[in-house]
């Protein structure tokens, strides 16, 4: 690999350097330079791949950093990254104490806002536009780049709709791909490919509708064709979208070809393309298989189960039912608020609807919970995946603030299963003449139970279950970091008693269970992979003291400050809940 | 008062016995039967007397309740109430044990899903459509009646964008009136506006252009042509929308020319038309206004600072700030989540941002705030209005969960003022140099201090303050249930030692404070009127359990569960925080 010109850039400054006819060259470089790190290191290769050229166009016409670029979702950004100072840490993008996978304020004066979830720039950027127009900064550019899967959220059109009465110096890029991590839907989208093979007259579009002036379509890899289109916008007062067509993957056959598994390969031969096989064949399933493959195997017999995911049915796994059953599974788009409504009315119909959220992204759709299935007690099951801490993704993709923030709701189940068994049978049981909204959590990746399809059994709402019996101390865990909490048990071995119990709901809790052990224990840990403020934790803080109980309770879980990114062992102990913290706290309790 | 044709009418049936040319004679009966009832019972009046004509010829056309009808926001469901059983218990509307003001599917199988916030009908009337084509039930319709306010809410662009590539049978009625509460902003209404005086052509507009069948606009005080127009969809499968002009307020003239008053105006003269005076002059200041005429004062003198309100400048007291600084105070329309991420935005830049939500509403942005503002550690002052129990609005508008919701998100500072002053005074110490994000929230209505106009004081972040010493049992209050515990305190006289402490931080707590309490108690109540699953009470014995503290403390606060509508004191005896409750509480743990 030879990095003639990519070698000197340090900063936008040295590109801007650069003759126009040296720039393709350099998109040469920076595109094998993402293969060569990504192949090795792994993240997100294809959506950086396909704004190569987008991005050395941005810095070359703008004056970065005082022109401002936000990065809708962010893992587009690793040319950006590349190209702005962060060439020689690149290596340790996504580890512990690595550069972020994602923009980040903090990391670099060329990160203007920090992004991860998605559709997030157009107010982020507006935001930034305003500001320059009330100092009275009319030079000033100020850019979103954002794909056509985030566009169509609906945060991105609230963005579009208060930029269209303003004169605020905004231009939105929409860098068009037809696909977010899995590709896109929606009437939008339609809409977008109908203006892309110039069926629809660029006349009186949606987005010149919203008052934009607009721009487009153009070829996202041409690079005289970008410069000539930024060169021109940038005299332009005013909100203004440029529609630029870009291809997922862009410069890697296979990367192109299969822009779903590219997304974030994994470890690939960056000559051949290949993803390296992984020994997964003895491994214990993903969670997310275990969700994926048991709503297919129950809605095979019961036609009232349905299934939505907001654009993520690969992460989700709810492929395996929208291949068998694709009317009865839906994917609707990064919209979590319209997904969680849409199935409130499906309930009210006696439909049994499974609605498969990332605990990160639920967030976005806390209201339509709380006030479309919560209030109206509709039995709605929300199976809540990438709960806890999420590995390399970081702080934007954490999911441990659900159990503080549903424990509030009213009418809710909040149940947590400690391995794929315990998951299978809550998601058997929901089944099982639901009465009111439940909540399933579980984390990413895989448990440590290989043989999972036991027969369904209906497990009892608020009841948990004593894991080994003990008399010195009792810990009692909720979800899945029970895998921990076993592990430090057996690295203490047989020098304490320990109990241990998995309490599998939040709520309702298990009073009968927890008043035994209030009973019999001086010494009480709470374990959870959530929050520590306001989680499991509280609510058997809460419980003790409604019974009087004065003995200690020791809270764990991750600390009131956001997490970075690293790999999962390594964050658990970051956070104080790996089973070697775990161990460390028992024994000094019984010390 | 006669009403002929109403009085007959006890359901739907009763509606489509009537010849068509009945139909305008019982839209006025209609009109009037409202405008008696608001007038001396309270409640919203402009939406419902804008749909009279609407609500009769949807009824009339569809076979309700077999056809599924879903008034987004629902305020505007006055008629729709009164056609279908409620007529005699319409007197009860928003009282404690009567009917509600919103729709609700408790009270009756017209009201096919609960409505309160804006821009769920979409999503909730499409779910019905996909659940009835699964059923293989094709004839049945699913029509959501949404105004134009409302579906420029990002939710409802989603809804929209998922309907449109189904073939769900989806009936879009949009209300169009220009206004919300407070007048529509936003390109999407500047666009609809040149749509109604025909600058567009209706041909390939933004709602074809998302793959409806579009027809309209028409007038919807005109009976024939709203019954030709339903007669006529009814016959169209698949995803259509319907543009009805209307007027809000519609027969009666002071409510057609000032809408924004008589959105909700209180009791009036049902013959002149006006608003009965409130002698409202001695009265203390509302915390709405207290914010409004503190934050004009403080932007008087500082240029750094800005406002934002998604759709409620009058709700909030923000039109004080608006009127005066037109360029610095911002109605971005309902568009909470744009909200929260625009004032982040415009944070990176410097600026003292200022976003006043409602509690409840600000659900709808909990990812922004967690993901584009705390995570990036931006000093947004959230000022989180209608904080509490709201009275008449009910359920759906209460502002309970913020505290538990907010206080696991790291970063962030939780203050809840007692009272005017400390509201004030909390404003003020927002805009001196704030390093982090800072949410201040408090209720709907009056405090009990007149003379609030104090001069500007720093307060110390995370510090309380003792209100009352005494030594038999510790009150800790967080907010304006302050107010209650005083009552209490002074009801139960000398017979006891009442301290009252009055925590303004829930995050951070005053541990100084809390220890010296700890010391000096064995018995502590904490108060606050949020839910009491998550919030104060939990972070005080978090705090307590830390420092090893083995008195009683009794958690005061909402139970888990829904609170119905109803007089806020009604609703705070119900909940068990009035300032009855709170004695009965104190005497019970004292005797």
């Amino acid at each position: 690999m030879t990095l003639d010109l990519l070698s000197q850039i340090n900063s936008p400054e040295d590109l801007r350097r650069l003759e126009t006819n040296q720039l393709e060259k350099l998109a040469r470089e920076l595109r094998e330079f993402i293969i060569y790190i990504v192949s090795t290191k792994e993240g997100h290769l294809g959506a950086s791949l396909g704004v190569v050229e987008l991005t050395i166009a941005l810095h070359y016409c703008f004056e970065t950093p005082d022109d401002l670029l936000v990065w809708d979702v962010g893992h587009q950004a690793y040319g950006h990254k590349i190209l702005t100072g962060r060439r020689d840490s690149f290596e340790t993008n996504r580890k512990l104490n690595g550069i972020s996978g994602f923009p980040k304020r903090e990391e670099s004066i060329y990160d203007t806002f920090g992004t991860g979830h998605s559709s997030t720039s157009i107010s982020a950027a507006l935001g930034m536009a305003i500001s320059s127009q009330l100092k009275g900064d009319f030079n000033k550019q100020h850019i979103a780049v954002i794909g056509d899967a985030s566009i169509a959220s609906g945060m991105a059109f609230e963005g579009l709709n208060h930029a269209g009465v303003t004169k605020a110096n905004l231009l939105i890029v929409l860098n068009d791909n037809a696909i977010g991590i899995d590709p896109s839907v929606g009437a939008l989208k339609t809409y977008l490919t109908k203006a892309k093979i110039g069926k629809k007259p660029s006349q009186d579009n949606i987005i010149e509708a919203l008052n934009f002036h607009y721009e487009g379509p153009i070829d996202g890899h041409d690079l005289p064709e970008l410069l000539k289109a930024f060169e021109n916008l940038k005299t332009k007062q005013g909100p203004k979208l440029l529609h630029v067509i870009t291809k997922k993957g862009k410069g890697l056959k296979q990367a192109e070809e299969d822009q779903v598994k590219y997304h974030a390969p994994g470890k690939f031969d960056k000559t051949t393309g290949e993803v390296l096989p992984k020994n997964n064949q003895d491994l214990p399933p993903k969670f997310q298989d275990v969700f994926g493959l048991t709503i297919l195997e129950l809605a095979k017999t019961d036609d009232k189960i349905v299934g939505i995911t907001p654009a993520m049915p690969t992460g989700s796994s709810l492929k395996y039912m929208m291949e068998e059953f694709p009317d009865r599974a839906f994917d609707v788009g990064i919209a979590e608020q319209h997904a969680v409504t849409l199935a409130a009315g499906m309930a009210t119909q006696g439909h049994k609807v499974f609605c498969a959220i990332y605990s990160t992204f639920l967030q976005r759709a806390y209201d339509q919970v709380i006030h479309d299935v919560a209030l109206q007690n509709l039995p709605v099951i929300f199976c809540i995946d990438r709960a806890g801490l999420v590995g390399n993704d970081g702080a934007t993709h954490h999911g441990v603030f659900d159990l503080a923030f549903l424990r509030c709701i009213p009418n809710l189940i909040i149940a947590a299963p400690a391995d794929a068994i315990e998951l299978r049978q809550l998601l058997y049981t929901a089944t099982q003449d639901l009465q009111q909204p439940m909540a399933i959590r579980y984390p990413r990746g895989r448990g440590h139970i290989k043989n999972w399809k036991r027969p369904f059994e209906k497990l009892n709402i608020g009841e948990g279950r004593c894991l080994q019996e003990g008399s010195d101390v009792a810990i009692l865990s909720l979800g899945s970091i029970s895998g921990n909490v076993s592990q430090s048990i057996e690295a203490i071995g047989g020098r304490f008693s320990i109990a241990h119990y998995d309490l599998r709901f939040l709520k309702p809790l298990d009073e009968n269970l927890l008043d035994s052990v209030f009973n019999k224990f001086q010494q009480i840990i709470t374990i959870e992979d959530g929050a520590v403020k306001g989680g499991f934790g509280d609510a058997v803080l809460e419980f003790a003291q409604t019974q009087n109980y004065k003995g200690d309770i020791h809270k764990m879980g991750i600390p009131d400050q956001f997490i970075e990114h690293g790999d999962t062992d390594e964050l658990y102990d970051l956070a104080g809940i790996s089973s070697k913290k775990i161990k460390e706290k028992i024994l000094s309790i019984l010390h």
